[in-house]
């Protein structure tokens, strides 16, 4: 396994002052620490896949797959303006074109985070992926909520011609709302935690309320918090993307899995949170963004299911997240970072 | 009217070596003539859309509307090599971001020249970009054939959520193949004559037949002909975006209209063609693109017919073309250029 990174996540937090609530090392220690306890070397390249295409081919050839992370995944901080709208298409969509050309010099299986936000929360029953068509099978029709969104959308638009038309093999798992903090691996050693992003533009809903339990601040509920999302443990996508990984699309198939484990309304993830924790209180606040107040979700899962894997559900970790994580480490909490300041 | 122009199809024409078969003058010089002919001037403003964000929102807010034709327009061009693909990618997206944002600071009616491929050629009935989906309105499921139709395509996802996020007022013409060469206001002096390639990459398919036609070339049907594409007279594009403006979209609509006139069957044209000419051949020659060898097209043109259009067919300009356009310049054919190279 390599990275490649050009640290545009570290340098989008010091940009917003919004630290995560982990203390989280530099790279090149957390890679260390990782070969004295496993015994295995991942080499880092500091690179710009939106620049250097030369680079990124050449990686690409010496290695059997790609999963492709790098793009701007906060929707909130694509709504920041304009200057953040264009840098999340022009981002996400050169780096994606350039990774695409890469794999026609050289073929190789890519597993992609896609999200479940392209489907839009409007439809209650949602395939994975595909729809039949006039007698074909095509893309389920899109309504991305964000421009973070309408990127994912195009990717998926890119990725359906590179198969059809090059015979790439390209599975995208459109992935619920991550909640959660260690895999197996990362809770190895305090240098190898991961971020745990509690702030109104790269804070997840439930890792919110989480940090908002443990300092004793009410759960800010968005409108009603009837808002039915999907969710999956971070545990889980690790998994699933070594699941796709193992069982590679095949040539020419653009294959889509929901990379969800289950979906629930906003507001009864707040009243969850809030029964493991004594005083919490909920406040609901204006919702920052355009979306339906309520909205009713079921999504297959099923793709992944048949690779084999065993979803974590919110009863089985919630307590352990709360007592584990948000309490060990709020004291680094930056109170004014809080509140959602986007609004679309 | 103003113009805004970054010369990028003049650069390419001179990268591939394949000029229009009438003869271009400089912009300022077809101003300066127009200004003589009409009294009216149009100033040029030699910028580019993708880097000039601040000139670009300027000239915004001091207009009317905006006309956006500002994107790498072909399709075999867009598939010759990666560096094109990209190119065609980011030229695309950003400059349509970049507009879409100065519309957000300086908002105007925007029309946008789209293209009926985004549609796929698998469905026998196409209605005018939306389909009824689970109860709400969604664009119609994509399906494009080139990396040039696929920015198209990601060009309505940004549409659609600018108008229904931001409350934009577009209108995506969605055109068929264009033919002819003269507009009433283009034929008013030499000077001011249109474009006419006939190149592998940027001629269409009609005028490349009737240049073909006109030098004794025989006519080049790729696979068996069996194609049906819709055509439109180069005149009634500018007639469909007078239309689109002086009845402009409502504020937060995305509308789509099929700014086609009629469909026809490739190897039907072809016979059309040579029928007028004494002793014209055709040639059946390999699809250098991945497509449907035959498919049948039905398009709902009613939305620009309501609002007054009379489309031109085929059957009243035909001969006209061959006879004045591509006769009166067939000297300046540069042979070499007439054959595909862009294979997908």
């Amino acid at each position: 396994v390599s990275i490649v990174d050009n640290f545009a996540r570290r340098n989008i937090a010091n940009q917003l002052g919004a630290p995560s609530l982990t203390p989280i090392t530099p790279l090149l220690e957390r890679t260390k620490r990782w070969q004295e306890l496993s015994g295995k070397r991942i080499p880092a390249y500091l690179t710009d896949i939106c620049v250097d295409r030369a680079g990124l081919a050449r990686l690409v050839g010496e290695h059997d797959a790609v999963v492709h992370f790098g793009e701007q995944r906060s929707a909130p901080y694509s709504m920041k303006g304009m200057k953040r709208r264009e840098y999340t298409i022009s981002n996400n969509l050169t780096g994606t074109t350039n990774l695409l050309n890469a794999l026609l010099r050289h073929p190789r299986p890519l597993v992609h985070l896609g999200t479940a936000g392209v489907y839009g929360y409007s439809s209650q029953s949602v395939p994975e992926g595909w729809v039949r068509w006039n007698d074909e099978w095509r893309l389920h029709p899109m309504k991305p909520g964000s421009i973070y969104h309408a990127s994912k959308c195009m990717d998926q638009i890119l990725f359906d011609f590179y198969t059809r038309n090059d015979g790439l093999a390209i599975t995208d798992l459109h992935q619920g709302v991550v909640w959660g903090t260690q895999t197996e691996q990362t809770g190895l050693h305090p240098d190898l935690i991961n971020r745990f992003d509690y702030d109104g533009d790269y804070g997840t809903v439930l890792n919110r309320f989480l940090m908002q339990a443990a300092i004793g601040h009410p759960l800010t509920v968005h409108g009603t918090g009837g808002q039915t999302r999907a969710f999956i443990h971070i545990q889980d996508t690790v998994e699933c993307v070594r699941l796709a990984l193992e069982n590679p699309a095949e040539w020419g198939q653009y294959r889509i899995y929901n990379q969800i484990a289950e979906t629930q309304r906003v507001r009864d993830l707040a009243q969850k949170v809030a029964s493991l924790v004594a005083e919490a209180q909920i406040d609901y606040l204006e919702n920052p963004r355009k979306e339906a107040e309520e909205n009713d979700l079921e999504m297959d899962n099923q793709g992944l299911q048949e690779l084999g894997w065993d979803p974590i559900t919110l009863d089985d970790r919630l307590m352990e997240e709360v007592t584990e994580i948000a309490r060990m480490y709020s004291h680094r909490v930056v109170r004014n970072r809080i509140y959602c300041t986007s609004e679309w």
